[in-house]
């Protein structure tokens, strides 16, 4: 059988990215390419404990179907949360929950994208989300990043002259790939002009509460008066990616339209979870927990960047993140980024080469990601040194 | 701010059946209207010590992001499963874990449909997928279903008139809403049509366990020497659905393309629940559960059909179910059925609409769905006898 696929799958072509990635996968590698939070950051005593108990106390709760809103324990406690920590959510929002982020990011793409219309996005941004608006047939703008967030220049030319619009889709805080965070003053600017095109903003926020030094800036979200933002936030990265749990903050009208089009998805999220982290807010010491994955990644992240400054520091420039996972390297100019990161894996050092998180893979970069979560200190430290010696055998 | 919403979640209505749903969802009233399993055979005891043993042993497992394709423990065995259960699998097919049925059922759509392509489905059929459907843009044509399968030579019609055409879509056992069973003459048939016109066939089996009387008939799956059959099977009615696993059973290059669309969905599966189902078909007494489920399956599947005989029986005709987890009701053509589904309500009994089952809702249809597998024996017996009244109340 001669299968003939949708245009929006067709179109998505697998990438040579992968095979980069497939080939540093190995056991032995130094994971510097993943995105995945320590796993020391997982409660497990406590994720046992609590599951033990809702086992034993509501087992149909957490076994029977659930409605796509979400378990309503959950939705009221983070629409609690997110009004308290982030002056975020107003009476014309409301929440509810998806599995995991990705899926927020999705539905919002599935209720406001005609296949053909235009998204702006962070150039470079995160790959699954770039990959999710393609699937769904989107056309990608790609705007570039500075290092206080998105040329606004740029983006205002892009609302001005890109056709059908849709969505301006935004990871303004310790963003993935870069590791930046957009300012104050440009998250202001941003909504200004969102406002003025009368274009949808999506808010991706998973890394949100992993500040690991400076002051928090207010999200987009807390500035919405107008009904403008989408927000979409995560428990990956604070309780357990595997659970698969995220929410969405938006405006009523369009949360109801999400909902429908996460019923076609999906029913629900599984109930388990999503009790689980009910448990995890209100039962558990969350402002300790979130303080405790901060103390790890600012230990993770210093690590790294004084290894790339003892080992690549006169060759390279790099990100320096308030938070998240991830820090961004360009290499020199002469330097051919592909290569190098396949010879770095060939070392063990495994890394993204930062086209992948581009619209246009075949555009010009020489930048890698970097991430420093995941791998362990002794491998941050010994694979900072390796990356030092390949590159600096392609400097001889 | 106005939103503009895309055209196939502006096409997708709320619909008035949702209007009675809401109407008859309260605490007292009894649910005839549901599709829950019933909670009695969710295996509790079992899902706590495995659970238990899980995140003792295996918590990074259970914890960290995993796999678009899923748990791979969890893929060998169902594979194992199916080829020596059901015939059915091989070497050209490969099988993947969805969230979910549902999620199987989306993704097949997504990969093989343009927006305005056609899915032949039976008619009446289970809303979620035809909702789903909707979402994704595709344009449904439904087929009659008779006592023993879709209506072949209307099949053959569609698929030779119809443009476009994608996917046949079909619940070849103990159909939702209907509770009939294609007999094996016509999913023979069937595939050849699905062949000759060069038609992917997405067959639904969620119910294909719970058979209670009468022999298993081969899924159509199990005839699929050209890759035409994309098989999704769920753990939601054999061992919890609020877990949300399910799995696809299809041709190794549409599960590639359809594990792209799902990680751009929701990344993977939640992982616990997917090595909770692992535990579940390896280390438990799975043949006895699901022997146990039968039997309360035929059980109050005989209550129900016995007082509807008792109560109803001179005039209504309704379906006898080998399996699953409904029957379907014809009211004589002079009673207003939205309005008995009203009066039923009013009256303590919530039932499904035909219509909400129909392609085209304003079709005339004088059926309801009535499920078993939700109510308590008390709530059988009482329920059919309060539908036996009200039936009364509409003769005089």
């Amino acid at each position: 059988m001669k299968y003939s696929f949708s245009n929006r799958m067709t179109a998505l072509q697998p990438s040579i990215i992968r095979e980069i990635l497939k080939a540093s996968s190995g056991q032995n590698v130094i994971p510097f390419s993943a995105g995945n939070p320590a796993p020391e950051t997982f409660p497990v005593e406590a994720i046992r404990t609590f599951t033990q108990s809702i086992l034993e106390n509501e087992p149909v709760a957490a076994l029977q179907y659930g409605i796509t809103e979400g378990y309503a324990p959950l939705r009221e406690t983070l629409l609690r949360h997110l009004k308290t920590g982030f002056a975020t959510g107003s009476e014309e929002d409301d929440l509810f929950i998806v599995s995991g982020a990705q899926q927020g990011i999705e539905l919002a793409c599935k209720v406001f994208c005609n296949e053909g219309d235009t998204i702006i996005c962070e150039s470079p941004s995160f790959i699954g989300s770039l990959n999710s608006f393609r699937s769904a047939g989107a056309r990608l703008v790609g705007v570039p990043i500075e290092a206080d967030g998105i040329d606004i220049s740029r983006l205002e030319h892009a609302l001005r002259t890109e056709p059908n619009v849709k969505l301006i889709y935004l990871i303004p805080s310790f963003q993935n790939p870069t590791g930046l965070t957009t300012s104050l003053e440009k998250r202001k600017a941003i909504y200004a002009l969102a406002k003025q095109y009368g274009v949808m903003i999506l808010e991706d926020n998973p890394y949100g509460e992993l500040r690991f030094q400076g002051e928090d800036v207010p999200t987009i979200k807390s500035m919405d008066d107008e009904g403008m933002v989408i927000y979409v936030g995560s428990f990956s990265k604070i309780l357990s990616a595997g659970l698969r749990v995220g929410y969405v903050l938006a405006p009523q009208e369009v949360v109801q339209k999400m909902v429908v089009a996460k019923q076609g998805e999906d029913v629900h999220t599984a109930m388990l979870p999503q009790i689980l982290a009910y448990r995890f807010m209100t039962d558990y010491d969350y402002a300790g927990h979130i303080s405790k994955i901060r103390n790890i990644y600012r230990r993770k992240s210093s690590l790294m960047i004084a290894g790339l400054q003892e080992h690549l520091g006169q060759t390279i420039t790099f990100t320096y993140p308030d938070g998240g996972l991830f820090l961004w390297c360009d290499l020199p100019a002469h330097i051919p980024m592909l290569d190098y990161a396949k010879a770095a894996a060939a070392e063990g050092v495994a890394v993204v080469p930062g086209t992948a998180f581009l619209v246009e893979e075949t555009d010009a970069c020489h930048a890698i990601r970097l991430n420093f979560s995941t791998p362990s200190d002794e491998q941050i430290e010994r694979g900072v040194e390796i990356l030092g010696q390949v590159l600096k055998s392609f400097r001889s």
